[in-house]
């Protein structure tokens, strides 16, 4: 069952593959072996480099002297899309990615006798490390995740002789091509972390290049969308779904988990006047927000601040806090004026007075 | 079938009653009639008032005078609960509400006979109009709404002479007692609009008190809570779901509807700093809001506004615009230390920094 020892060497589409390779083929079997810690496994991988979409390493190999012929991996993300690895041996018509599309494994592989994309497999973006393994078998390609057979890709796969150049490029968190190449775009970046990885054969490896800045896997971490301070990201309005002119509604839900600093955390409006409507944060001597729930004198409030002259008028339809949809009738104080269930279909001078 | 001419007179729970009696008993067999729109009817009444819970009206009638012993109306209202009208020939013993409660009509009784809350009908918080009657039949109280009979309370009801105090209160949209008096505590006020109003007999009516201030039902409305210029409320934070301390978060869900002028919508923090989190709205010179939406520059922006030196951090647990789920994958654009699908655990050094 063992596939070890030399391949033919100069493959083209078989090089490409070779990194779906299974260490053994002990896995296709009752009983196969999971990989254990080794003492000289390098440390946890983020997937995620701090200056874009780019791969955050690439291995070359020369093909010719490679004898593992598999690659597996431990992989742990809340993130449901992006790249994994991407491998060739020319960009052009030689190449595969294994990515995550809604949380499952996806394979797109473009070569001379396949060209596919093919989803299979448990959702794996639940914040949980996960065990992947791709493999060959004949012409098939094998996935396996957690020690089960996800996906066999038959009739994929031939070995071929006479291989021009004889290297082979491994990328992981990313493509060498642009998103848009994929026979499915999808985005690449994956907010995630790499462990025990073993790609091919450590012996054929030429060179091996790793961006720097790199986040690092050992915070402990927890789903959720994390801003460090100073950093800001920005939609534009038109991408969303468009409010009707009849009845203009914005609803926004902001589940906040964190939060501790001064500064802006959300704003409407354009770049010239970026602030129309802003959420502020700005913690005070006595504590970060959180410590706000432990006081009594702990509020939510609602409309102008005291003291304030505020001219703003406002009507939303709806109102939730941690889940629970406020009472106006059980405020602990509020405005007699408010109207606590119903709206005026515009704002003009009649809403604001009584007759 | 008639009802009509003089009830037998100095009557105790009956009194409270009067205001129940139909008008005639046509009401009860087929072919029963509703009341069409009179010229001479008074305006739509608004049931809030500018000064707090008490009712907007309160009329006082002789008993010895009625002839007339039914009481109809037609209501619109978004709000699921509040007092609709009280009656009394005294507030100890002898007492009538109509009211709703998450939606539906409910009678609260408090007599002699009978001591009773019932809950009937179909929900009236739907902000169109509905006819209502509420009448005597035997010893019967009978509720109808839009034509059809939806509730009868049989023996809550005797004729009583030698009533010492031959007088009637009515009061609309609120009670002559204190909420806790009720037999069920519910909030008062009820955010709607009544109309072609009709309680008992007018010639036996001997005054009626009609607070200032009251709100307009003129104005087209719509489902929601709105904040007109310079009125605030304002809830303990102690009154909501408590965030745990071992995973904090705070969810708020916003609906805006309308929104115009300058001031803050929303605010965590105390009476003294009570600013923490805030939500502040600014309009700009070129128009309101809403016209964001018109621009091809229109943003939401996330995270430190352009410029600004911010040093908040922090993690939201999903974000939805629109209804829309926000993905940081698809921003317009974004800082690359954005953790897009992941947040640590908690805010330490270790967070704002890459290894």
């Amino acid at each position: 069952m063992e596939t070890r020892g030399p391949l033919a060497m100069s493959q083209c589409l078989l090089l490409l593959l070779l990194l779906l390779l299974p260490y053994t083929y002990q896995g296709l079997a009752p009983g196969h072996f999971l990989p254990t810690q080794r003492p000289q496994d390098p440390p946890e991988l983020h997937l995620i480099n701090g200056t874009g979409q780019e791969p955050v390493t690439i291995m070359i190999f020369d093909i010719n002297k490679i004898i593992k012929t598999s690659s597996s991996f431990e992989l742990r993300t809340w993130d449901p899309e992006g790249v994994i690895f991407y491998g060739d041996t020319n960009p052009i018509d030689d190449w595969f990615v294994l990515a995550l599309r809604d949380g499952r494994p996806e394979i797109q592989l473009h070569n001379p006798w396949a060209q596919l994309t093919v989803g299979a497999g448990p959702r794996l973006d639940d914040g949980t490390w996960h065990q992947v393994e791709v493999k060959i078998h004949g012409d098939s390609v094998l996935l396996r995740v957690d020690g089960e057979e996800v996906l066999c890709l038959r009739q994929v796969y031939k070995t071929v002789t006479n291989k021009p150049k004889p290297i082979m490029r491994i990328a992981l968190g990313g493509l060498l091509f642009p998103s848009s190449n994929l026979r499915l775009p999808l985005v690449p970046a994956l907010d995630g972390c790499l462990r025990q990885d073993a790609w091919l054969d450590r012996w054929a490896q030429t060179s091996a290049s790793t961006q720097t800045g790199l986040r690092s896997c050992a915070v402990e971490s927890q789903s959720g969308i994390f801003f460090p301070p100073g950093t800001h990201a920005q939609f534009s309005l038109q991408d969303l779904p468009q409010p009707q002119a009849e009845s203009w509604a914005f609803s926004l839900d902001l589940g906040l988990q964190l939060a501790a600093g001064t500064g802006q955390l959300l704003a409407l409006g354009t770049p010239e006047n970026p602030s129309w409507l802003s959420l502020h944060l700005q913690d005070q001597d006595s504590g970060p927000l959180l410590s706000l729930w432990a006081q009594p004198q702990g509020r939510l409030f609602l409309g102008a601040a005291p003291g304030e002259a505020s001219s703003a008028s406002f009507c939303v339809d709806g109102l939730w806090a941690q889940g629970q949809k406020l009472d106006m009738d059980r405020a602990l104080s509020r405005s007699q004026d408010i109207w606590t269930h119903s709206c005026p279909r515009t704002l003009g001078n009649s809403t604001d007075t009584s007759h």
